[in-house]
């Protein structure tokens, strides 16, 4: 098998399994491709892909076969009729969904005799292409490796587990960092913004200091494997105290504070389960368990 | 002046000013260091600072004083007495405090006739001397250009604006950033902990991401000055959608969902704000005022 040259199927041509097609060409795959929609073949046709007219049609046009649908439910309303053709196939699934949902349909698409892979797209639909954009994969290693040439095509592949389910969890995990940073990102972004600042002017310094805070979290890492906290550098109550300056500053310019107010109040939550003199990352022992009861 | 060889004071020799102190000593400042608790120049001394006996004696000594002591009204309880020896001097604060200390510092110092700086630090005390980290200044552009050279002493010295409140706004923002990217992380990492995967394999992935985050940071910016946040890549409407799985994970392996519910509610009052079909950038709109009335 040649990966220049293998095969692939793509089902669903929305923003993002549209952007999956196209890099594919980009690299020569021969690619065939179906939506529901059959309007939304018509670009990629015309760039040599090789529209299928059923679901059926496009498993058994090609060896690999990439899913990507609005969520499980869809795909599965897709596959379920013609379920009978993955037999042999491989089975790459970028739908988003939880490790729950994953588990499940990895299940039932090796009973029909197919390779499972669950996978997770770490950019929006402009990245895909790129060398730089992690693409999260779960399932069977040797499915991966004998794949990963081909997957290469549309970012980075990362092989996590051979447990279907953790590219979903990964996906959550890494998308809650996401919106926790964009949202203090924004907070801060609004809070020199009531002193004239544009957003312009203060977001290459956000940024170049996201690469301290990832030197942060680095050193932090082992520490949570371990299960100790020395606060060497800056302690739980040493933050508690400096995000007052925080809170009275947005507070001052009219800046919503709920999200320091539940950053204190975590951090709050960690000095009185005996943190206080710990790091950053003893936090982490008031996340693990829901409820304030510690 | 010859910057290799400019005379410079630094008052406060707690975990922070040690470090200044070291790091002038190491590019080979004549150094003189004060510290309320006296042992704490010895090891300075060791290399060559003159230990003032007084902060009069300290300031004395040089054009150029840093200053890093615990907060505001330490650093005016030290210089009060011996304001008149100001004239003529430089001073460089380096204490943390808000914008408006720093503004009435200015003030109190220029009217002894000195110059004054404000500055931040954005490290911890092992990262001093490293020119890949941030020291932040404000004051007068000119002060700032002429003491440039020995400021690189101690990490890579940016000026922000004449306005001497801005290094500390800029730092309240920062720290904002760093705390929800710390807690997102912490909780992505209890996330996955949870199905047994360590903190140091989740991490390395996480700090990836955060250069795929920062590409968002950085598109979105001109979004935010522009006031018009097109959602061509990811709506907050499929935003909410999609934190439901993060929420769900979460909830179903015990982890503490806070941070992701107060996520939520805050996209969601962006939504009712008329943002639903906006890039998450709208979500200014609804910090920039306080209260649940948009
Ligand atoms: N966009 C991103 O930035 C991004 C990033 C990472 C992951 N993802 C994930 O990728 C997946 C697709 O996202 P997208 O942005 O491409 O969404 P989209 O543009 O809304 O496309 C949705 C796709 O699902 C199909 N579909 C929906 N309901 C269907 C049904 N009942 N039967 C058959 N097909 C149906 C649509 O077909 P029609 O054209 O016929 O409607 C379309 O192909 C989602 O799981 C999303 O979470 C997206
Ligand atoms: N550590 C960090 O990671 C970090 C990062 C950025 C900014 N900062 C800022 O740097 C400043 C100093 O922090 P640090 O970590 O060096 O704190 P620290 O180790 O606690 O040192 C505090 C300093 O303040 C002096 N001091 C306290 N009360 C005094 C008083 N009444 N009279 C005279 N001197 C007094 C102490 O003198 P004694 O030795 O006599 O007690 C010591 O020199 C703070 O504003 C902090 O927010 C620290």
């Amino acid at each position: 098998m040649n990966a220049d040259h293998q095969a692939v199927t793509v089902i669903g041509l929305g923003s993002m399994g549209s952007e999956l097609a196209s890099a594919l060409l980009d690299r020569g795959h021969p690619t065939t491709v179906w939506n529901r929609t059959v309007e939304k073949a018509r670009p990629l046709a015309d760039r040599g892909a090789h529209p299928a007219t059923t679901p059926r049609e496009a498993i058994t046009a090609s060896p690999l076969v990439l899913a990507c649908v609005l969520d499980y439910e869809v795909l599965r309303s897709v596959l379920e009729p013609v379920a009978e053709a993955l037999a042999g196939k491989v089975l790459v699934n970028l739908t988003s969904g939880s490790p729950e949902q994953a588990r499940e349909m990895a299940g039932w698409v090796r009973s029909h005799g197919a390779d499972y892979l669950d996978g997770a797209i770490m950019t929006t639909p402009p990245g895909v292409g790129s060398p730089e954009m992690m693409f999260l994969y779960s399932g069977p290693h040797a499915v991966f490796e004998a794949h990963r040439p081909t997957l290469a095509a549309l970012g980075d592949p990362l092989h996590l587990s051979d447990d279907p389910g953790m590219a979903s969890l990964y996906d959550a995990a890494l998308l809650g960092l996401m919106w926790s940073t964009m949202t203090g990102w924004l907070h801060g972004t609004a809070l020199v913004g009531a002193e004239k600042t544009p957003a312009t002017a203060f977001t290459p310094i956000a940024v170049r200091w996201l690469t301290a805070v990832a030197g942060f979290l680095t050193a932090y890492a082992p520490q949570v494997d371990a299960g100790r906290y020395p606060g060497d550098d800056a302690t739980i109550d040493v933050q508690i105290a400096a995000i007052e300056h925080l809170l009275h500053a947005a507070e001052a310019r009219g800046v919503d504070n709920a999200l320091p107010e539940l950053l204190k109040s975590t951090m709050e939550r960690a000095k009185v389960a005996g943190h206080g003199s710990d790091s950053f990352a003893g936090v982490i022992e008031v996340l693990r368990k829901s409820g304030d009861q510690q």
